[in-house]
């Protein structure tokens, strides 16, 4: 299981200062979706040039228009580029082309999307498909059981992501399930008095 | 009906030319969600300072974290923001409540919002509910029957507006019709020799 670690919601000199600290101690560092639209272009290059060996995951969210951003933000530097899995299913289909004819990865943001939707589109093998409770949602979720629920109605998908409130035991649980490809972590590490060792507690409990 | 002139897709530069040009020609003008993801929070800035006299709306597309992403908007000087539809009811409360706290509006994106969900969300009064056509998809609607039966199913909705390939024609018949308050024009005014004289074109028809 990977560990991804969200930056958000802080300046973009802050966010690549943080970026280097934590490259190569996590598996991927996602530029959350509030730097890309406080920063753009501009910034995804500075976290990509910040970056050399964890993955650069930017959270673009896109639900529209997919041709164009998927291809601003390979173009930029992003390894893995989010897309909302309430898209079109054109917009769906157009941005996993894009990310399959340039060696990259696309994940799907599964966030408010019903069962109904969802059996639409669960035909992109190499796709990551993230389970993501909205942070503005008062409920919380659990992890294990939203990740046995999902691999149990959807054996078909094979790369699961989960985000959204997961602390130190949900990560461990997770890793232990065996069903997750990577777990995102945001506020849980970001918020720690040192997120490096913050980080490498989450690897560790993880491997 | 006021009239939405969408720039999308282009430098920066030649979206503040092209701004200034339009400005006070159209009633709103419209940074396009590409321009967002490309140039971030200074780029709305800049789009904000070369407006006078039309309304600035950015395409946020907010889809989570509704407050920050609503209250950066406003700051950088957008008269208007997007919700996409598709957020939970959590986030479109939120980026409601900023809105109306701010004296601002706040335009609901329905793209591939289905009948279920539209259901629960038709309860913002002063929203401005924006019925929305993927560009990636192939298929072409035909906007006045969209808003009729958008305004049949839905009556207790008193702002609509519509987007998608509407050309001369359709702004007239949706003028006639008298029920959309904001129609949204993109490339077939952009892509105009003359965008200053197309949108004259548009703004006789529809008054």
């Amino acid at each position: 299981m990977q560990l991804q670690v969200a930056i958000d919601r802080v300046t973009l000199d802050a966010a690549v200062a943080v970026a280097k600290q934590l490259d190569g101690h996590t598996d991927i560092i996602e530029m959350g979706t509030s730097l890309v639209k406080d920063y753009g272009f501009a910034g995804i290059q500075a976290m990509h040039q910040a970056i050399t060996k964890s993955k650069l995951l930017v959270d673009l969210k896109t639900i529209d228009e997919g041709p164009y951003e998927f291809k601003q933000g390979y173009a930029a530097g992003a390894d893995i580029l989010t897309v909302m899995g309430a898209s079109s299913t054109a917009t769906l289909d157009a941005t996993y082309q894009v990310a399959e004819d340039q060696g990259k990865q696309m994940m799907i943001d599964l966030l408010e999307v019903d069962d109904t939707k969802l059996a639409t589109i669960t035909h992109y093998p190499n796709a990551i498909y993230a389970l993501h409770h909205s942070v503005d949602r008062a409920d919380k979720m659990n992890p294990v059981a939203t990740v046995a629920d999902f691999h149990a109605a959807h054996p078909e998908v094979a790369h699961l992501a989960i985000a959204g409130g997961i602390n130190l035991d949900g990560a461990k649980e997770l890793a232990e399930q065996g069903l997750t490809d990577i777990v995102i972590v945001g506020s849980t590490i970001m918020k720690a008095a040192d997120p490096v060792a913050a980080t490498q507690t989450f690897m560790e409990a993880m491997n």
